[in-house]
């Protein structure tokens, strides 16, 4: 994996101090402003220092692609969630026939779509690839980047091998690098996985202060049962990954890349080490990342634990209803260098869908930071006195 | 005034079923589920029952426009904001420059873009027109519908005569309906005005249970001796003002027009009366109406206590900064008539800085809104078997 570059907070001031010269009161536009000066900078980092002779230049953001990553799980065999497995190749089918909510918010805001199967239970055989219901849809591409059959069951063992940890990663990382040659300045990134909240509650877990009990959520929507069920079996995971490692992993040490290839590989899933991998390469390249909800978050945390430097480039688009989602981006947002890039994530509309639906309907409003930072004029231009 | 259409119960029940139905868990898509169910509810209502056979049909915002109503406050005298007047007509000169936020915002989410002179101290001669900085922003619409050059101190007398408040619901009536018959579906509202915030604070303690004190905030930004001289003059103006009237304003009952042109005639201004009326008649002619943040919020509020059938008509993009924004949205929420419809703004950035920069950028969750209502796959159509 490439190393992710660190910014510069002199770039940083200078970016404030072009924002503070917009026609506005200072900070008026609220959580904007940092997202702009987020933007700026990661911008100035891809095209190198004052790259328009001492001014920060403007912001480039073009061709913004969501990639959305399914993988099944072993462990909903426990019947932790509210839909059979099959279910995740029947939405994997509904995306490329264009009519999920993902399909939706892509559509409409102007957001490219690859769809990518990391693991579905079974594939799509080629006479099963859907037509799209509707013409006027942009058209899903979808890649095949298998890494097995479904995760197998981690609450009593190795949900994926340490070859197919690596062989996810070495994917991940060569479909950014394709996106980011053919032009694509912002990743937002999406998953599918019927249970991915098991794997990705135990690796918050591992990976933070928080106990099991406080990182598993209801998912869409399980029972009292299936919750505490859920807990138990994670709890029982968990106990397997530590006593065999020497030092926890929850501690603020980074770790390393061998540490979070075994972590994956005891806990999964698929699709979370195709993300891991996709973040750290997305940040590598200078492009900014856009986190959807609980799952791409964790995988957000993974990737931070082992290159500290990716906070910076990452955009926390909404709060989920999932439970321990507000407390890890608390911990993700306190990754960050500086203390002016944004504290908040951009939405809280109670979504707990996924697909990557919070990153798509955030687009826009960091369209509209890139916007203003790029064309306000300032009061010296506009001639306002203020 | 044309009377708002009450809305149907049983449609939205029907509209209800329609979203249950799509492919995703009951409820996940938050905040944006009862968005699109008033969507739905008011292009039926605008179409008539049932227009597509029995089935609700679908939503249609097209051509979103924003008007941006602008104005002067005889109040400012009393240098009760971080500007002078002047800076009013230096912002519209910007609006039409295409340099501030506004602009930004409405070009960057497809937004036509009218500003609406009501009453600045000096009106734009013909040579003052600017032009655009940026040949690439969609070029913004001038209206001049002048009620004077800028109101009264409405501290010592009456803002405004009578005869300019019926005038001002004239002009404003038949800007909105041009829009109607132009086929714009889709109203959102902002505006700009130094010391607009004093005369919105005056209305919404007028009409509600909060005293001035909690009505009154920093506006963009004063100084604690600024702030309480704000709330001492408006006390002074509500004596005024309720020591004339025979029964107070702030209890449930709607009010007579008559009653609520003499409130605008105390207490202003300009641009809140057009904007009064802009939202009675879009909601009568039924289409939503995006409120933008505080002052377009007073104004929606003076809308209600007129006509309670325009709470349903009401879309909240944003809470903002200022101190009694959000009271002022629980008062307009609670007076929606269905439990589900929207029950909080949709973004909270932390803007303050008017102009309806909260309300354009919500405009793409809105259209996102509508997207998954019109575009989604059934579990049927897309064979998802949860």
């Amino acid at each position: 994996m490439m190393p992710v570059l660190p910014l510069s907070k002199q770039t940083l001031e200078a970016i404030q101090i072009k924002i503070d010269c917009k026609t506005k009161p200072l900070g008026a536009l609220g959580a904007l402003e940092p997202l702009a000066s987020q933007l700026a900078l990661i911008t100035e980092q891809r095209f190198g220092k004052y790259f328009n002779n001492n001014d920060v230049g403007q912001v480039s953001i073009k061709k913004p692609t969501m990639l959305v990553f399914a993988g099944d799980h072993g462990i909903n065999e426990e019947n932790l969630s509210i839909a059979p497995s099959a279910v995740t190749k029947q939405m994997v089918l509904n995306f490329l026939q264009g009519g999920a909510a993902i399909n939706c918010f892509c559509q409409s805001n102007d957001i490219a779509l690859t769809v990518v199967d990391c693991g579905i239970l079974q594939p799509i055989s080629s006479n099963e690839m859907p037509k799209l219901r509707d013409t006027s849809v942009h058209t899903p591409k979808f890649v095949e980047q298998r890494l097995g059959a479904g995760t197998n069951n981690f609450s009593t063992g190795r949900a994926i091998s340490v070859a197919q940890v690596k062989q996810g990663f070495s994917y991940a990382q060569q479909l950014v690098n394709e996106q980011v040659a053919q032009g694509v300045e912002i990743l937002l990134l999406g998953e599918m996985g019927i249970a991915n909240t098991s794997s990705a509650a135990a690796l918050m877990s591992a990976l933070t202060s928080y106990n099991v009990e406080q990182c598993v959520g209801r998912g869409t929507g399980i029972t009292d049962e299936q919750l505490n069920k859920k807990v138990s079996l994670i709890e029982q995971a968990l106990l397997r990954v530590t006593s065999a490692s020497q030092e926890p992993a929850n501690s603020d040490r980074d770790l390393t890349t061998e540490e979070v290839i075994e972590l994956l590989s005891q806990l999964g899933g698929f699709e979370i080490v195709q993300m891991v991998a996709a973040i750290l390469t997305g940040a590598a390249a200078s492009i900014p990342i856009v986190i959807d909800g609980f799952i791409v978050s964790v995988a957000a945390l993974v990737a931070l634990r082992l290159d500290g430097n990716v906070a910076n480039y990452l955009i926390f688009s909404h709060v989920s209803q999932e439970k321990a989602h507000q407390a890890l981006l608390v911990e993700l947002l306190a990754a960050q260098t500086f203390s002016n890039l944004p504290s908040q994530a951009l939405l809280d509309l109670g979504l707990r869908l996924g697909e990557g639906t919070g990153a798509a309907l955030a687009l826009p409003l960091i369209k509209a930071a890139a916007s203003f930072y790029n064309n306000m004029a300032s009061f010296e231009s506009a001639g306002v006195t203020v």
